[in-house]
């Protein structure tokens, strides 16, 4: 089960670079890096004239979580080993017309084990008519595997991406969800599966989409405005980040989902 | 003494808007906010061709802490209300041989009552001879006061502004304090009075000398990258701007800290 999920991340990771290459024309740098316990990542980083700056990060590790955490995380309380594996996504395009669009999954081993994950869309102009295609689309996936999973983790991703200090949403929302375990593995790792292939074919389409469609300099600002917001959130609130940096983890992967250049008034 | 501080800090916010916008041509603009409490303040905000974005907020405000904050805050444990005015400047200037610079003090008043506040500085390019200036100064000027307030004070803030993430130091600091109660407000309002004075004077004395500095594209992307770290810091760590949103306070004074345009690699 673990190698299933940790080869289905790295295959998706590659299916995501050639994608995002074969629109960019620039080309993902590779870093690797190790976990203080076991294991590491492999950060993928492009910086190129679609995608102005995205990241793509894979990790497998393992270790012991601290007394502190070991409340906070199922299963952990009597026995503190983990191993978990994931892949993180962050795309910031140039084109203001395409959103910035982020997505990740996991799958955690202690005592229990669970998936976890999401996706979510930041748009900086008008985006009804595709915020309300966009939600359709993933509401009909989720439906195929389980009909309460839509209204569930889109209510939880509503509440999460949300920036209580300007009492204002990150984006247009998605999914998110946690501690995803219905005691079959097969059942959960094909949503997990489509989660990932809707992402792939979502930016692949939004991208090709509205790539050459043009811009005015009002609309960069807005974009920049905009990606203050996701600064303001990704430091303030995101757990990951959070949990990341408190706990030690690499920060250039961690800080990857921070955008290239953001504007605040 | 409540509204000599407050006055204090009202002929200083005066000074500084007159002096900045004596360099800069451009003029600030003016905003007053409402506390939840009671009370308010008045932000004032620049953007112009010396300073690319600088507030400088006053506030006078009274209310109650809430039984969590009641714990932390001296002289709160048995009675909340609370009565508090200050002073808070950040300046982003345009040219990247001006650092940033940021100065606060306050007077709180609990069944205690006390001083806080300092002053840093963050420059993006080489610094070494001004740093060295500065910090002499600095020193000189607390040394008129007490000899103890330098080192101590100094060695605050730089443990206070530093980014443990990245093992880096936000900037060449300057001093931290606060709680400065001396059993003697004439003495402590002194002080404050110089810390305000000399900020005033240092501004006035680094613009006149580096405005009309060229740089590069180059050094503007340094003093981008800069600012980017300046926005991770004040999200990630700064104790007011947590307690601010975390109290509910007037988010746009709050964060009128964040650099107008930051960048990541």
């Amino acid at each position: 089960m673990k190698n299933k999920a940790k080869n289905w991340f790295e295959g998706l990771r590659n299916n995501l670079v050639k994608m995002i290459e074969d629109h960019d024309g620039a080309k993902f740098k590779v870093k690797s890096w190790k976990h203080a316990g076991k294991g590491g990542g492999i950060m993928s980083i492009i910086k190129g004239d679609v995608i102005e700056k995205g990241g793509v990060n894979i990790s497998t590790v393992a270790g012991e979580f601290s007394k502190k955490m070991q409340q906070r995380i199922p299963g952990a309380d009597k026995d503190p080993s983990y191993w978990a594996t994931g892949i993180s996504v962050v795309l910031h395009p140039v084109n203001p017309n395409i959103p910035s669009m982020h997505f990740n999954t996991r799958y955690l081993v202690t005592q229990k084990r669970w998936f976890g994950g999401g996706m979510d869309i930041t748009p900086c102009l008008d985006f009804e008519l595709e915020t309300e295609k966009f939600h359709e689309d993933l509401k009909q996936m989720c439906n195929t595997h389980d009909s309460t999973y839509y209204p569930k983790y889109k209510k939880w991703c509503d509440e999460y991406f949300f920036l209580k200090h300007r009492n204002e949403a990150r984006g247009i929302g998605g999914i998110f969800f946690d501690y995803l375990n219905n005691d079959d593995f097969e059942k959960d790792f094909d949503f997990i599966h489509d989660v990932g292939s809707f992402f792939h074919k979502y930016v692949n389409q939004i991208i090709t989409k509205n790539k050459d469609k043009n811009w005015t300099r009002e609309e960069r600002k807005r974009q920049l405005i905009k990606r203050g917001r996701y600064v303001e959130f990704n430091l303030l609130y995101d757990r990951g980040t959070k949990f990341g940096l408190e706990t030690g983890g690499n920060t250039e992967a961690i800080l990857m989902s921070l955008p290239p250049l953001a504007e605040w008034e």
